[in-house]
């Protein structure tokens, strides 16, 4: 058994120490208040103890890493009917995403980019009665805590000023992949975005990724062929463009979110979330990318 | 000079016993309503006599035939300080048009595609104090016409599923190449696209652009190197993905409408109008396009 | 009538005292090495008079305005079998010529871009006994003129640097689009491309174009018809990216060469050539745009 | 453990009795000679015995399988300089290969596809002495198997049809990422996509993948963090456009052959090969795809 508190401790200062820590992310106006020296680490270990380093017990925006979790809820609800209106490519392509989306007739190349968790969240939408409540006590059970809400400052924020996410989905509508009213879909999608939580609840609410669909309360709520499809979407499409990057320096696993957060997972291992405002220009946290290059380069722990 | 009454009732006859004639616009439903055997015909000459054929003087919508006069109206206000904002290249691109506006950084390709046409309307937003009224007041008076007006239905159905336009508008916005309003912009064009006109008004409407830039009332808008420019950027995009098919065939500036309109002029010479509502897989007009290319073909009159 | 001499000759004073004349092309090693300074113009009228200033008795390499013969050419052979491999719209592409003919399987935007002008050779190639042979006779003759020649340095030059043209051929093949060896296309295309005209060689050989089809022998290669299509077709893609821009500013059909020659004409008055080597940053001569656009500008002679 | 024999022979079984199996490739005209009624399987275990079913022991032509062993050599070689001249993303683009390249400045997407695999052929005809030769003996040393040859036939074959592979190669080298001449790589490319192996043989070339680095014959040629990259690679990017799809469904780092030919293997436990020769319409076998669903859902094996 390796030492992982020191292992942790001891990437986490290397680190600390470096001045270049990307730039904190800007187009949601609210996200750019956010303190860009905190870095937090949560080591969440399958059947065994925890580690952390940091601020990991500050609450941060999720952001995209929610698409992972609203995936799971529609996988849940309709099941493998999704595929026919998302596809599970990547999407391999940093400079024309709506592009893409206008060349296949309105189907997106997988749930993880924006077009497709706006399907996801049309669905979503379509299936839940209340379904933002609905999203909220999902994760809420599979973190099992309740402590966890959604920032409607930072919804509001988004809503004001998220151009890019009304022109997808208008795009969607127009292809008839949206079947829901475009303002309905983007506020429950931006609400989404918005849930805080800080390390150690995000790696509880992805524990069932990382132990064969078992959540942290003990439930279980999806198949394990469905838990090892959705580990392997974030192994393909986790990353924006830099998913072949992240799959071949980390080999885990993972997704990421503008507000810094990262989560990765080894199946019925681990899962470990780090949290460091500033972003690469891919978008992604610049020192979790690093952090996690590091840790399973020197613990040899990874999926290949 | 050549008999055009006979020239024009002999082209009309021969087409309209054509069986084929395209399929009458769907996407918005209140454009589906027109009957698809109307097809008039008006030539009106510089200094000259006027001749016509069939249903010339019922009016239709014009949809995007408007894209020139605003244009020219943005023109009038702010000259060459349009093209800043918007290129003027042909998109030559069927398959991707958005994709198109994020590759190039949200710099519509020219001011006759949609994206260009917003660009262009938001200008007139920022620049006039009543848009909508004064767009009228300046087709009426172009046309020395009156009786010229919007179809609030057809402008009301476009509201409610032009999906397309509400994504082209927020990625113009998402690059900060739209000022005002999204929902205020897309007003504005709704309602210059659902203006109506018969085929002699619509003449009288371009007869500036054929005159040397002095319209029917006898004032000059625009200069004569403005006149040209405009001229020309019919020529190159007047026509979506035909345009150049139609400088090919045709061999004038021109553009045409979803409604089955198109306008067509030669310099100094004439400016001819027709109207069928069945359109090619391109989106123009079926019969009025083949009635040009005749036209041209048979009178030798084309600017090459 | 107006004094051209006189006007030739201020514009051509005003633009020699820029100092930017744009960089000559390197591509193809052997252009190298021309003299940025010379600067020649000729303008050939229709039933008139000439009037040149400037080198405009020095040959230099037409490039791609050959392009324009061998499609003249070609439609004199096979009529308009050819529009059956090659279509008529603007390629409005900068950025991914090669994608677009991946997207439209292996059919090119027109015959005035390298892949179209590639489908030409082809056909040339295969309906000519002696192709090279045959297209510098069928050159002279429009010409009149028995002094015009390839230059195989060039040609050879190109063939061991054109890798792009190599590409795009090879490309062609894959679709079928090319019947004769992939080699024996490209060294007829280098050997076109490598013809040397001076300004006033290259204005009679596009005499026939503003001349309705007669050349200065007096005989006629095509109908009205067909010149009135090749005219289009410079209008709408004679100028790579730039054609929008040729059309809005200068407004009368053209083809520009990376040799630094532009041939433009106003069908029925007059052929004008203007050369230097200079390229702006979408390969077309930087002196020469800019005295076409001041002498349209200044004569009001546009097709616009 | 599990009766591997008994689940292989099964699912052989099952599979063998569809009449559907995909579109022998027809566009090597010398691969489209082989009966498509094979099928054979092969499961290497690290540290275990072997299992076969059908024709396991019939050599098929290796193709695009090929493209793994030549990065492995390449980074035993050179190392990590090989990302300067080819990136690691997926390409994710059905539809436009080349056009990837060149809005990416002729920097391949990965080694995996065609463009990446002939820059990797690049740097291999730069670094050996006799490459051929040297590429063949390696294989033969991974494998442990002397009996191991290139099949000329095919190798002319593609050599005389492959014009895809010409304009790539083309477009490489006008980007300058092609540093020999065209022909040269090409020939080194077309002889390692012919090599020979039957799925036993082919389990054994990938071994060192699962076990650690080490191969066959005890050998290790590349570190474990090279292994685990490889391993990333297939992952990402080993089924073209179905690379999502593949690891959605199969949960494998694998690469697939238009031979017909799948590897796949689970890090520390197996290599698995599959043949059969039909293809689905993304090119990968189409049996083989559906066997290795199959055996990674029933055995619960993959690294998800």
């Amino acid at each position: 058994m390796q030492d992982f508190q020191a292992i942790l401790a001891a990437i986490h200062a290397e680190l600390d120490s470096v001045i270049d820590r990307g730039k904190v992310a800007t187009y949601i106006p609210e996200l750019a208040t956010v303190d860009a020296r905190n870095f937090g680490v949560y080591l969440n270990c399958v059947d065994g103890p925890n580690f952390h380093v940091g601020q990991s017990d500050l609450p941060f925006s999720i952001q995209s890493v929610s698409k992972v979790l609203t995936l799971s809820r529609a996988i849940g609800l309709v099941g493998d009917a999704i595929w026919e209106r998302v596809d599970v490519e990547p999407s391999g392509n940093p400079f024309n995403h709506l592009s893409l989306l206008e060349l296949e007739n309105g189907i997106p190349r997988n749930p993880l980019i924006n077009a497709g968790a706006l399907v996801i969240a049309d669905i979503l939408v379509s299936e839940l009665k209340n379904p933002k409540d609905d999203l909220l006590q999902y994760i809420r059970d599979l973190t099992d805590d309740q402590n966890i809400h959604f920032n409607e400052k930072v919804a509001q924020s988004e809503k004001k000023t998220g151009f890019k996410n009304y022109a997808a989905a208008n795009l969607l509508k127009s292809f008839g992949n949206l079947k829901n009213d475009v303002g309905v879909v983007l506020d429950f999608y931006f609400h989404q975005c918005s849930i805080e939580m800080n390390c150690a609840q995000l790696s509880n609410a992805f524990y069932y990724l990382a132990n064969r669909g078992t959540c942290k309360r003990g439930n279980s709520f999806l198949t394990e062929s469905h838990i090892k499809r959705v580990n392997a979407l974030m192994l393909s499409c986790g990353f924006y463009d830099e998913a072949g990057e992240f799959a071949f320096k980390v080999g885990l696993p993972g997704k990421s979110g503008v507000g810094g957060g990262i989560v990765a997972l080894l199946p019925n291992n681990f899962v470990v979330v780090t949290w460091s405002p500033g972003l690469n220009e891919k978008g992604n946290s610049l020192l979790g990318m690093e952090f996690l290059e590091r840790f399973t380069t020197q613990t040899k722990l990874s999926i290949f």
